[in-house]
C-alpha cells in the first residue's frame, strides 16, 4: 500500500453563491487545487456531495464536474454519505490511488443549499435520518441532535451553559479566515441569550447552512520527493483512514449518546498512522452541532466518555490549548456546506501542516486530524495528516 | 494489484416492489449474495444508487443498508453516476479490495422508482442530464436518446426497422428469466406497431422502470484458492475494468452520435485484461434505448462506427450468435431500475460464466464483458470477467 500526500488545495467561501450553479461552485475549488498542485490534470475525480439532485436537479456531479473544470474524459464519479459526503470521497480517492488504479485524483466536496427556500433545504438534510422512522415522525435533523443533547445533559448533568466553549472558539477563529460564513465574535453572554432552534440547541449551537466547495489534489508520496515540494516543504502525508458506520436511526442505537462509528473510524485511523490520541497536535471536529462536538472528542478518545464539554471548560480546545479544535471556525463559523465539509476540514488542516493558517497558525503543528460524520453518527470518516520534516 | 474474484451473486426480481422499502429491496439482493458467497461478513459494503434521495427521501444509503442487513459498523458508502451507479460502485470496491485496504466488498446495486408518479419519476431521470442546458429545456431523458437516435439513422442510412432486432433478442431472452419485468416474446411487427414515446423511440425500443437490486460478494482471488470454489468451480474473475467520463450535455459533444466514454472506458479494460474484442464470448449491454445498443457496441470495438444495428440484422447478437448480448433480457426486459442495473449485468455475466444461465446458456463462454452507461453517455463503465479453469 503506498501513502499517499496532498500536493494541492483549494476553497471557495462558504456564503450564499446565487450568482453560481453547483458547477462553478465545485469548479472554483478544483481550479485552486489544481493551481496549488502545479498539475494540470488527474487520473480521476471524486464528488463529494449530498443534496445536488433534491436542491438543484442534477446528478451525475462526477461528469459534469470534469468536463466543466476541463478534463473531459477522465474517470469521475459522486460519493455520498450524508454530511461525510467530503471525507468519504477522499477516503474513495485514497483507495483508488493506494491502489495503483490511479496515479493521481482530485476530490471536491461541494454543496448548493441556498438558493431554493430553507424548508427545501431542511427537508433535504433530513434525508441523512431514517426516511421512515425518524423523519416520517416530523423529526428534522436539527430535532434529533436536541434529543441527543438533552439526554447527555441529563446522563453526565451539564448545563447548556458548559457547552459555550466550543461555540465562542470557533467564531473567535473564523474572524481570521476569509472563507468562513460568519466572521464575527461572540460572547458567553451571546450564547446564553440566543434564539431557540429546538430545546436545548439554539442558533448558537447550531452550525449555518451555506454553499460552498473545497478541493485536494492527491498522489503518492513516493512519486513527489524532491520535485513536489511546496514552498520548500514537502507536501502534507495522509497518514491515517478509518470508516465506519452506525444505525442510521437513533432510537435503533444501545446508547444514543455515544458515537460508536466515532470511536471504530477513530481507531482504525490510529491503528493505521501507528498514532494515539495523544500524538495529535489539533483537532478539525464536526461541531455541527455543540453536541456532535462533545460527542466526537469522546469517541475520538480526547476526552473519557460523558466529559467532551470538559476540554471547552478547561480551555484546552482554543488555539493555544492542548488541543486546538475548528482552527478556522469549524462547521459552527466556517459554516457547513454538506457534502463539502469534509473536505473543508482537511483543507485547513494541510494549510496548518504548512504552516500557513495566519494568525491561526498552531505553533509546532506537526499532526492534524480531521473527522467527518453522516447523519446523527451514522457514516464516521476520520482522517490523519502529517506534515513530512524537511 | 491483486486480482479480485465474485464470490457472490444475488438479485432481487425487477418489479413494483410497493410493499418493500428501498432498504429491504437491497437487502433481498445482499443476502442472497452473502449466502451464496458463503461469508456472513465484509470489510465494506458500496452502495450504486441514483435516485433515492428524490423518490424515497432517503440519502445515506450506505449505513442505513449495512445496518439493515446486520453488518452495523462496517465501512459503507453509496456511489453515484446516474444510470452508471451500479458499475461505478463495483469499480469503486474493486479498488478498495486491490489497495489492500479492505479484505472483501458487498456491492449492491439498488432503485425504487415506481412508487410515486411516473412524472417524478422522469423529472428525476432528468437529473443525469445538463439540469442548467438539456432539462431546464425541457428535454427528458427519453427525448435526448430521441435526437440522438434521429441523427444517428440520418448520419448513417438505417430505418427505424433496423434496431428491431435488438428488442426483439432482449425480450426473447427475458422469457426464461425468472427475474425479468417483461417476459413476453415480441415480433418484427409489434416492433414496429409500438406506441410512439419521442419520435423515433417508440415503446419497444425504452427499457422500463422498475425497483430492484442485485449484488455481489467481492474478495481477492489469490486469497480463495480452493476452499471458496463454487460447487466445484473457481469462482469467476474480474480481469478488467475501466471507467471514463464524456460532457454531461449531448449537444456539447463534437460528434453526437458516437460515445467516446465508451471508447474510452472498454479501452482501458482491454489493456488491464490483456484482450481485445475479438476474445469477448459475450456482452451484456446497457440497451436503455435500442440506439444506446448501438451506439454501446461501437464504442467497445465490436461493430464498425455507424454499423452497430448491423450486429442484430446479421444475428450475430442471439444466444447461439458471434456475440450474444443481453443474454437474461437487458435493460430492455429484464429492466432498467436505475442504480441497480451496473449490478445486474455483472450478476447475470456470472450466471453466464458458471454455466448457471439456464435454458440461456451460452454454451462454452469463458469470457464476458459487460458496459454501464450513466447519462446519455457522460459516465460509462466497463468490466470483462473471466471463468477460472477448473
Amino acid at each position: 500500500m503506498r501513502e499517499v500526500a496532498i500536493l494541492g488545495i483549494g476553497q471557495t467561501p462558504v456564503a450564499e453563491h446565487w450568482d453560481k450553479s453547483i458547477r462553478e461552485i465545485a469548479g472554483e475549488a478544483v481550479f485552486a487545487a489544481l493551481k496549488d498542485a502545479k498539475r494540470d490534470t488527474a487520473s480521476g475525480l471524486f464528488v463529494g456531495n449530498m443534496m445536488s439532485g433534491i436542491l438543484s436537479k442534477q446528478e451525475n456531479l462526477g461528469a459534469l464536474v470534469a468536463d466543466w473544470v476541463g478534463l473531459r474524459g477522465i474517470e469521475a464519479i459522486k460519493v455520498e454519505a450524508a454530511c461525510g459526503s467530503g471525507a468519504a470521497a477522499l477516503r474513495a480517492a485514497l483507495m483508488a490511488v493506494n491502489s495503483g488504479m490511479m496515479e493521481s485524483a482530485i476530490v471536491v466536496g461541494v454543496e448548493k443549499m441556498t438558493e431554493t427556500a430553507t424548508a427545501e433545504a431542511t427537508a433535504a438534510l433530513a434525508t441523512a435520518a431514517d426516511a421512515d422512522y425518524e423523519a416520517a415522525e416530523g423529526l428534522s435533523f436539527v430535532a434529533i441532535n436536541a434529543l441527543v443533547m438533552r439526554r447527555y445533559m441529563y446522563e453526565h448533568g451539564w448545563k447548556h451553559s458548559d457547552f459555550a466553549p466550543f461555540s465562542i472558539n470557533a467564531h473567535a477563529n473564523a474572524v481570521n479566515n476569509p472563507n468562513a460564513r460568519l466572521r464575527e465574535p461572540i460572547t458567553e453572554q451571546d450564547y446564553q441569550k440566543a434564539r431557540m432552534v429546538a430545546d436545548p440547541i439554539n442558533l448558537l449551537d447550531a452550525s449555518p447552512m451555506g454553499d460552498g466547495a473545497a478541493a485536494v489534489y492527491i498522489a503518492p508520496a513516493d512519486s513527489l520527493y524532491p520535485a513536489a515540494w511546496y514552498n520548500g516543504r514537502p507536501p502534507v502525508r495522509i497518514v491515517g483512514s478509518g470508516s465506519a458506520t452506525d444505525t442510521i436511526a437513533v432510537h435503533d442505537r444501545h446508547e444514543p449518546t455515544w458515537l460508536a462509528a466515532s470511536y471504530e473510524s477513530a481507531k482504525r485511523a490510529y491503528k493505521q498512522a501507528g498514532l494515539t490520541p495523544a500524538d495529535i497536535d489539533f483537532f478539525e471536529v464536526h461541531d455541527a452541532f455543540s453536541i456532535m462536538a462533545a460527542l466526537s472528542l469522546e469517541g475520538c478518545g480526547f476526552a473519557e466518555r460523558g466529559q467532551g464539554p470538559r476540554l471547552g471548560l478547561d480551555g484546552d480546545i482554543y488555539l493555544n490549548g492542548r488541543l486546538p479544535i475548528a482552527t478556522m471556525g469549524g462547521l459552527k463559523a466556517r459554516g457547513h456546506p454538506v457534502g463539502a465539509t469534509g473536505v473543508y476540514q482537511i483543507v485547513e488542516a494541510v494549510l496548518q501542516l504548512r504552516g500557513e493558517a495566519g494568525i491561526n497558525q498552531i505553533n509546532g503543528a506537526e499532526i492534524g486530524m480531521t473527522q467527518n460524520i453522516g447523519g446523527s453518527g451514522s457514516s464516521i470518516i476520520t482522517h490523519i495528516l502529517k506534515a513530512q520534516k524537511d
